[in-house]
């Protein structure tokens, strides 16, 4: 293997530097590369097509739980951006404004939407009167902006793709149910799909929405030991109701405010994947994600035969509902299987004569690299199988992975040691103060990740200050 | 049906109104509202449904031709905008620009892309250097952005949903023909899909494309006989590879421009389904594009054992790989059947107590008004049938309308004749000199739509000055 690595451009070791690792791996496993824009990237083929994946997957579970699809445009008007007062305040400051168009300046400037709370109660108002126009289950699929100063590849970048999914709701209850419905899709989207265990919980009041009454999150452990915040719903009360009017008959005749919810997730899920499966070798895609699921790769392909027993077998498992290509260009074989291994496609199989002769196949896995010989009378059913243990042991090593690095600090001396010394999650006792959570992220940069819906106490004293504590919080360095 | 029509808000008759008419339907069927922001409209389920069938087949066609997705950033440089000289002239005065990010100004406007040429010249140029780079054939799903003075809904917004495909290639025949391929494709997919048949045909050099050197376009009658150009092909020639310095080193060691073409679909194809398939009830749509084919109405639903049966009939079309609803609400059926017409759904099956007795059903196509009365035992597949026929029927249906409304004009007299008394299509020849195209348009309002591939002379000289004329063209008033 050593000997096949040169042949394609090295990339930094990630125990080294793992930053440079990761932006080595998606510039060499072609993910995206930068735009002449500042802070915004192009992405390219394999990357997009990581999205689209996604896209495909979680439109899917949405539309099972009966969300429909809606596109609002992409600016909005200042004035209905100040409408609610909290949801301004955490924006404003990082948006992009446009305020000319044509030849002309507008006369109010329309930013380019930062999320679309605003819009969507500006239809909703317009669109509910009574009971029966409930509930409203939207989403939307598009690009937004945030005016950042510091950017990185998926994880942060001034465009970045995502969904938003905008609810209304007759009930307080019906509202909160559905909070915690598209939370717990998105975690199982994360597990089943990207073989990546997360943290279900519910964030602190000062790291919540603007403009929320409670922001639920999960959040994944990356292998650096630093958390990622992968997906948020939120719950907001009648707040934005109130602020925008959104009112309904109800059935009593009454006229209530309606509740509302707010969910998304986004383009640096892909960064998620890239840190939670990667190694040195490149990429590591789940097979329920990778674009390409199998790699052919012929030995000795100018031996008469070998080409077309290899197209013949590519053609095979596609019929069999696989994603395959077949590398028959006229690079090196090591050279191909660096390829395969930078963009981390899940197997390849080597095929040669004598294999041929033996009427067998090499199948080697990308995650631990075993190499399974596979008769070509049961190949398409053999690797589907290996498909699909390797994406039930993926989603184990990172489970295994982020529980070694999950530590209980029990007070301020602990923790601070820990936070210097072990990258990870830190279980801690929170005696709710927000005192305390500045105080640990000014001193460790740590923040509250979440406090987990799995609420065992490890103590009954706040791991800052000392004073009695109820809440069981995730902390940890993050994203 | 007179009875029914009066359950739903009335629509202006189309023979009245035409426009009135669209701007009913569009509402009354809920594919649209408009947004607190000037000129941008909101998609609704319905409306964005069809996008996304749209986006579907073509996608899907698409990938079969080797098209890859990516995502580019929306925003471009102004520097950048005006590299190619023609094609800023073109777009410049109708763009969006951000000049303010979070809360500073910015050293150099942004204008939110109104296609996106000039960004992928920027990304190609780091992207190609051998002729093995070759082809790029990539394509993105996006919004873009126009600051039209006057819109329509679907027709002309200031933001618009489209795709656009943008390659390079190694030869100028090369070039040539992805551009007509994909015009071929857009052709295929109108008639195939939309049920809406297409003129394939080359703009003429005032008409084309801001920096192209050919533009071919696919030219679709509505109902009132105006033309709507539907989509577009573009041939750039090596104009953008020199501006952006895009070069290769070809197998001849020698380095070489490349040549480049894109080609674009949007959310117009909305407004093109309404107005060629439309009638005074509503939307029609054709099955293959329609969101919901079947629409399923129990009759007497309170008498034991509909409601039953009627759940079960739609199950079963659904496990056939039909789209279908059941309207279960506690409207009337005549209500019923007025919203189905208005939605467009191909087809509603009444199924009643005497029906179910009869082990049979009521299908009525929504284009034609055609009851069909089936038995339960064949009715999926005879709903299959139903469905196939009046797919072929609807595009042979505006097929002859075109031609009923296409006419042929020999001298100016004619051509004004025909301009001012019948809405259609004016076959005419042209010599081939602007100055008539310009005239045409500044006495009559219609514009040359296309040369069409197909070129049959009807005379030798220009329809409007009368000297040597070679060319057929296709003049219009268009949307």
């Amino acid at each position: 293997m050593a000997k096949d690595k040169k042949l394609v451009e090295e990339i930094t070791s990630m125990d080294v530097d793992f930053a440079q690792w990761y932006t080595d791996v998606v510039k060499k496993a072609e993910l995206m590369v930068y735009s002449s824009v500042k802070g915004c990237m192009i992405f390219k083929p394999a990357g997009y097509a990581l999205w689209e994946n996604i896209q495909h997957e979680l439109d899917r579970r949405f539309k099972e739980t009966g969300v429909e699809n809606v596109y609002l445009p992409m600016f909005i008007p200042e004035s209905l951006l100040q409408r609610e007062k909290d949801h301004v305040e955490g924006f404003a400051p990082e948006v992009a404004w446009v305020t000319q168009g044509g030849l002309n300046d507008l006369q109010e400037r329309l930013c380019v939407r930062p999320t679309s709370e605003t819009l969507f109660c500006d239809f909703y108002k317009d669109e509910i009167h009574s009971y029966r126009d409930l509930p409203k289950v939207y989403n939307q699929w598009c690009s937004v902006v945030r005016w950042e100063k510091e950017t990185r590849p998926f994880l942060r970048s001034r465009e970045f793709l995502w969904q938003e999914g905008h609810t209304a709701h007759a009930t307080a209850e019906e509202a909160e149910e559905r909070t915690q419905q598209m939370l717990n899709l998105y975690a199982d989207f994360c597990e089943e799909v990207l073989a990546m265990p997360v943290i279900r919980g519910r964030k602190t009041d000062k790291e919540k929405f603007a403009g929320a009454e409670a922001t639920y999150t999960i959040e994944a452990l990356m292998h650096d030991g630093k958390a990622l915040q992968s997906g948020t719903s939120h719950n907001f009360g009648d707040g934005f109701a109130k602020a925008f009017g959104i009112q309904y008959t109800d059935k009593d005749n009454k006229l209530k405010y309606v509740h509302q919810t707010s969910w998304g997730m986004t383009t640096r899920l892909i960064g998620a994947l890239i840190m939670v499966h990667g190694d040195d070798s490149g990429l590591v895609l789940p097979p329920a994600i990778a674009p390409v699921q199998v790699d052919v790769i012929p030995i000795m392909q100018h031996k008469e035969g070998v080409l077309d027993k290899a197209n013949e077998l590519t053609a095979r498992l596609k019929a069999a509902g696989l994603r395959v290509k077949i590398d028959d260009t006229d690079k090196t074989p090591g050279w191909k299987f660096s390829e395969q291994e930078m963009r981390g496609i899940p197997v390849r199989v080597e095929m040669g004569p004598r294999d041929i002769e033996a009427n067998q196949a090499v199948v080697v896995r990308r995650d631990n690299g075993e190499k399974i010989t596979v008769s070509l009378d049961t190949i398409d059913n053999d690797i589907k199988d290996i498909l699909a243990k390797m994406q039930v042991e993926m989603l184990e090593r990172a489970r295994a992975h982020r529980e070694e690095h999950t530590y209980d600090a029990h007070n301020y001396d602990e923790f601070k040691s820990i936070v210097n010394s072990k990258p990870g999650f830190i279980r801690g006792m929170w005696c709710g103060d927000q005192a305390c959570e500045d105080k640990i992220k000014e001193d460790t940069t740590a923040t509250s990740r979440c406090m987990p819906f799995d609420q065992e106490p490890i103590g009954d004293t706040c791991v800052c200050c000392g004073k009695p504590a109820h809440k069981l919080v995730y902390w940890g360095k993050a994203y």
